[in-house]
């Protein structure tokens, strides 16, 4: 069953099981989904509890949270500071961590690769604090956390796995918690950029846009790793087998087609190789203004995983405590 | 006729005319097109000599050259050197420019978008001259023309058209050619980086990546104007409606259709309006290395200028003559 | 006299006089200052009036007004947004512009040289609304002026002197005034990255940290041009002249010296020429963190051009007018 | 006796020799010196090999070779290419690698504060091959040896201690051999960008531009450390000091003194600190254009370690190999 969507690729939770219950028209068991929404967003908790669930959706299993919100978008300081409030909350949440924890953010992807690039631009606005935890006034203590940040960059620019470097800064720093940012692919065009998952999981091997072979996980770093990302593509091929599943799925292009219902997956994968010659895994569809867009959400994650992290700094004056 | 590949938009004559002889399957009055290669690349030159022919092709009168080479994806210095000799050769037979000639180069497009940033990338990369021509010795005089560059910025960044800047600037300096650089649209994803355009026709209203509406002609301008672009994106409404063509099209797939053939224009833009909601115009389809791709490809673009404008400078020693 | 402080070069108007009055121990006439000040800031208007007044000052005639708030070195809020005010309030006052005016805002120097750089990264952080205008809500207009902007960029990069680019460009957009923000050279430190002066003179030839030839002034283009600029480098020779300046003046050191005071202007200049071998004029003092910072000034500057431009803009929701 | 130098701060073993000698008038026990020139560059050669020499000259026992070439500071290729492979051959007679010997290259500094950035933009150029290993032809084996590199970020950036991260990626990776490059600061202005110094000691704590407290040396991490840095500054402090010294050495000026010869440090001190107020340490003299030398020179640093690690590779054809 994997294979009915094997190039259309998604690193959500919820979109591999709307695709799946569209496929077998029922819910998956194992599978929990939960949904609240405003005007501004919604929020969906999948929540992943077998192994039979966990293979059906090719997702580890775990919470995933996600918090969509369409404005994200455009400019709009108010509804970025709201995400913000959420994704702290959410995050806080996830994690229940005691105030002398120490954390390590972790910034994964390419920093020469836009799309690829939210990671470590969003580490870069992390609120760094273990190097000033003698510094700190008493006031302060409890609501600032010990942080430390890295992006480590990709194998192509340091010639190590992201989980050989992580995995040596874990074992001499000795953190209470991993928080690794990433970019990821989605498989429909409306959820890019406008969409932040949360996991409880870590980073499996093979997911986001760059190639991240070994993962980042409790079990390989002995610390709880949480994984936050947000699609800044989608597969360019997705986009080829979406056009192909609209024409089959909606009934008023039924009467061009004899028989399109059973079109196998072997001629699927032709037409979309016809199309997209030679570079199959290698073109990426995003929005035209990607650069700045990639920079706003980075401040986004950031500003949410800030107020996680520190709850009791005043951000509007947050040189009075630092400088 | 137009609305037929209405929503397959490029800006490569020599792709309009592909499109238009599959669409008519025949040849087009007043469009002539020439074909040379060997083994790293093809040159393609398009000849539009009719009103009713540039009707047909959506571009205007003129001859297009594109040289195509797909190694240009690939960091390979000795291609790179050879394409910027042909670019160099093809541009100088097309302006045939006395030695005294002034030319100003035009850098089009947003610096803050990968992909539209070829134009002021490669203007950045331009040996500009025309401040230095009293300090240059005799043996290079004749061999080093007056040069300058300007990358203005689009319309949203500056306020200004780029055709009103540009005016403003030629009315002053009085070049004597200006070469304008910008990134362009591709229907086929394998053109992207690998195609190198030169016109010399200027730039029309509503070319190229960005919002360029008014032109830059020699009718705008007063002095002749080359466009010189290289495809940098697809859009993405074309891989979906690429997909579509290549189910109709493949006699391999025709046992699954009552009747493609006459699917109409309505119901493939509704089928493309369904897989890219509300954002159609802003997806653009890149490989995920755009970044460096731009880098590379600014660098040859604006090596064959420097060498078609320079002759006599020996690139190796460049600091022996301008230091 | 001007050769006095021929090696301790500024661009502040009220260090031309403070050096001067060093110098001659009493007022300078022709040259009118007042000063005003809280616990952040010091506001200096330094009014030259007289052609000896301009000639003793070696600086044009007119009306500077320096705003110095040594806090702006730190990262701080509140006090940033307190001299965007204030530069809003003197900008407005001195140009008494009307509702419907169009402005063009010229960022000067070069934006690969980080400390040149002041100019194109405050145009680029100005709201443009030229080409806006008919898509304004009528409660904006009024309050919105019409505003472009460029960075042209240096006579290196563009083969063109920027006043010929500039020239060209009010030619053909025909502005009611322009602003051209530049960065300077201070002769003290603690001027650097504190200080923004305001001129109603323009640019006059050899001013700023690179060389910018030919002015910018209402003689060469014919419109008003307020010239805002704030000190990002002391040349590395005013910090010799300095070292030496002090040891003469302090009487503490007297012991030391026979006869200080009358040490030769050209033994200074050697023993500068001494410490400082080969590259006398291409040294410069910055701070360390002089990225940073040119990035927060630049914000500030660029804050209150678009305060005094546009008084009517909420700028908490400016994304509710501009989409 | 190091109080004497104690506001010209050099990281270069070579100037630390030439200001205690100037002082001592004499050689230092302990300090070996062997130079070597020609038309283009001079190399020097500071041996140190005993505690007291140490102790006198500030820097760790061990070698250190400078490389000095003025041409540097111009575009120049060929002079860049000698430098590159004088560099390498120095490089490789210092370590004596064995052909499958695994080298972690480690760009330390701040790659948002330009004088600082030369080790991550360096860190960046390296060809990194240990991921590749298995993909390598036969006749490459031996030529390319195991390369990684990480620019890892300052303290302000990670809130992790350079030294802490690179022990965790040593003790995780295993390497042979680590080379660390840094910005140094020089005494004179005219050895910015101009040199480059090489030494086996490993950086020691507080060296460089940044503050980087702890040490990375054999000692802290179980492999040899070489060093391999640039002046890319003069602290402005050095620059006051330097016109004192001046001022007092030369003989001609001695008419105007009765005793500078016993100018008391303390007296010195004060004087720097009257002309630099404030912000003594923070201030930096730089070349105006420090963003492209910084560039250039990665590229030599880089250049000449890819040279020294990979022999066999044809670096005009090195697309061949690595695609």
């Amino acid at each position: 069953m994997e294979q009915l969507f094997s190039t259309v690729r998604t690193d959500l939770a919820l979109e591999a099981r709307e695709m799946l219950t569209k496929q077998v028209r029922e819910d998956i068991p194992g599978v929990l989904v939960e949904t609240s929404e405003d005007e501004d967003l919604i929020i969906n908790r999948v929540n992943i509890s077998t192994p039979e669930a966990e293979r059906m959706m090719g997702k580890a299993q775990g919470s995933y949270i996600t918090i969509e919100a369409p404005g994200l978008r455009y400019k709009n300081t108010p509804l970025q500071q709201k995400i913000m409030n959420i994704l702290a909350t959410e995050l806080a949440a996830m994690v229940n961590l005691p105030r002398n924890a120490t954390v390590l953010i972790v910034g994964l992807g390419n920093w020469n690769v836009t799309p690829d690039a939210l990671g470590p631009r969003a580490a870069h606005k992390i609120v760094v604090t273990r190097h000033l935890q003698e510094l700190l006034s008493p006031e302060l203590k409890g609501g600032v956390r010990s942080v430390c940040a890295i992006a480590p960059g990709v194998l192509g620019i340091t010639g190590m796995e992201t989980a050989e470097i992580i995995q040596g800064i874990v074992g001499n720093i000795k953190p209470d918690l991993v928080v690794a940012i990433d970019a990821l692919a989605a498989a429909s065009s409306h959820r890019v950029i406008t969409t932040i998952q949360l996991a409880n999981t870590g980073i499996h091997p093979g997911s986001g846009v760059g190639n991240k072979r070994f993962g980042l996980t409790e079990a390989t770093l002995g610390v709880p790793v949480v994984a936050l990302g947000v699609p800044t593509v989608v597969h360019a091929s997705t986009i080829a087998m979406d056009t192909i599943n609209t024409l089959q799925e909606h009934a008023a292009f039924g009467r061009y087609f004899k028989s399109m219902a059973n079109l196998s997956d072997q001629d699927r994968q032709t037409i979309v190789r016809q199309v997209l010659p030679e570079m199959l895994g290698d073109l990426m569809v995003t929005p035209k203004e990607v650069d700045r867009l990639i920079e706003d959400i980075a401040a986004v994650v950031a500003g949410g995983i800030n107020q996680a992290m520190h709850p009791n700094i005043d951000y509007d004056n947050i040189h009075m405590y630092l400088h």
